[in-house]
């Protein structure tokens, strides 16, 4: 599958394009292209910053213009808080990546822009974009830097990526089987029954049915109920010895 | 409505607190708790890369551990690349964000666990979780730093809220707040102490451990925590009295 490139337009800290790397590549993405970066091509601080991720770096190509980075793309999207009344769709990062997916699915080059530190994507960059990406944040605090942007993007394309995966089970490890459950409840009654918990006698359905409705909620794994039957026995059998 | 707290657990660069606080309100939000924050409280690094979201890290709480940080939560979840086969469930942040939607609109306070920089969460740390957070990186490089991991949990926080979807609370009552659990676990563990139980001394720490991961996602309500006592209580008080 061929994934989005990611191309920072006009950057400035070498830092934040290394930060960028690494964003990428934690899910997944390694095409990194560069409009006209403010340092020059290549900077070592970007190179430093990257670390791990220097593979992203290393591939990095800079080209003079965003018409130029985007030459060989058939969809780009461009991220701005800003939409300016560009007549194009608007897409928050889950369904530009649904886009992107879409696009790669049918072995299409897509990009993503990002504007520099400062003063971010200028409405010709925009006009390259068959699509604006915004990040809904606090209107009241909006700070998110170029590398979170980033992220953020590589963040839901890999959700959309995996998307196609089936989860069956919130739980990592096996409930127990109902009668391992039951065989845990019963012996605990009968250690309350010989330690008179059950008085008077009247309130045992009552007592009975809470504990059940406790223990059976807990979802014990079949462990865990081996567990709790050596607590009760412990707990019963100095009880017994000194009786 | 309660939006979750963000808790950091013996984090260690004030900067890096000071970035999570950014990320956070970038997306709505403001409550903070540190656990044993390395360089003390507060500080200054912190302030300084705060910046505009100085709201939150004046508003930032000290606790001395874990237990004291969740005491008035009635779910928390923890954050962590690793399950150790702990039989909780496994949320990815979409899932986690609806979960504590769930119960933000049920007027239940809920919390998320982040490790400090260089060692995560410890396992004893994790026992006092409902849940793990986890988020699916590359396989092949994972350098998520806390800032980043606090945004993406805050981010599909504030998705789920615009989504304007009514979660479900996976409860018919009340969870009991983590300070009545605490109280349950310790009497346990005081009449297990007693019980000869916890023998050899060695294996204390595991099996406190998996007592607290038991007795956390059982989810009581605050009355069972009672009636679970009230076991605890009766099965050690005849054993006293024959000793």
């Amino acid at each position: 599958m061929i994934t989005p490139l990611i191309i920072l337009v006009r950057p400035q800290m070498g830092e934040n394009i290394g930060a960028a790397a690494r964003a990428m590549l934690n899910f997944g993405l390694t095409g990194l292209r560069l409009v006209e970066p403010r340092d020059g091509w290549p900077n070592p601080r970007a190179g430093a910053m990257a670390a791990g991720a220097s593979e992203v770096i290393d591939k990095a190509r800079v080209f003079p213009s965003v018409a130029d980075a985007v030459a060989d793309c058939t969809h780009v999207l461009a991220t701005t808080a800003r939409h300016r009344g560009l007549f194009v769709p608007v897409h928050e990062p889950p369904e530009a990546a649904a886009v992107l997916q879409g696009h790669a699915q049918n072995g299409h080059r897509t990009a993503v822009l990002f504007g520099g530190e400062k003063s971010g994507l200028s409405t010709d960059d925009l006009s390259y974009a068959d699509a604006i990406l915004t990040v809904p944040v606090n209107p009241g605090f909006s700070s998110l830097n170029l590398a979170q942007a980033v992220l953020l993007v590589a963040y839901e394309w890999s959700r959309a990526v995996a998307s196609g995966q089936r989860f069956d089970s919130p739980y990592d490890e096996t409930p127990a089987p109902r009668e391992a459950v039951e065989g845990m409840i019963v012996h605990l009654f009968e250690a309350l029954d010989e330690a008179g918990y059950f008085y008077p006698e009247a309130k045992r359905p009552t007592l009975e049915r809470n504990l059940r409705t406790m223990l059976t909620h807990a979802k014990l794994t079949e462990a865990e109920t081996r567990l709790f039957r050596g607590v009760v026995r412990q707990l019963s059998r100095r009880h017994k010895a000194g009786t």
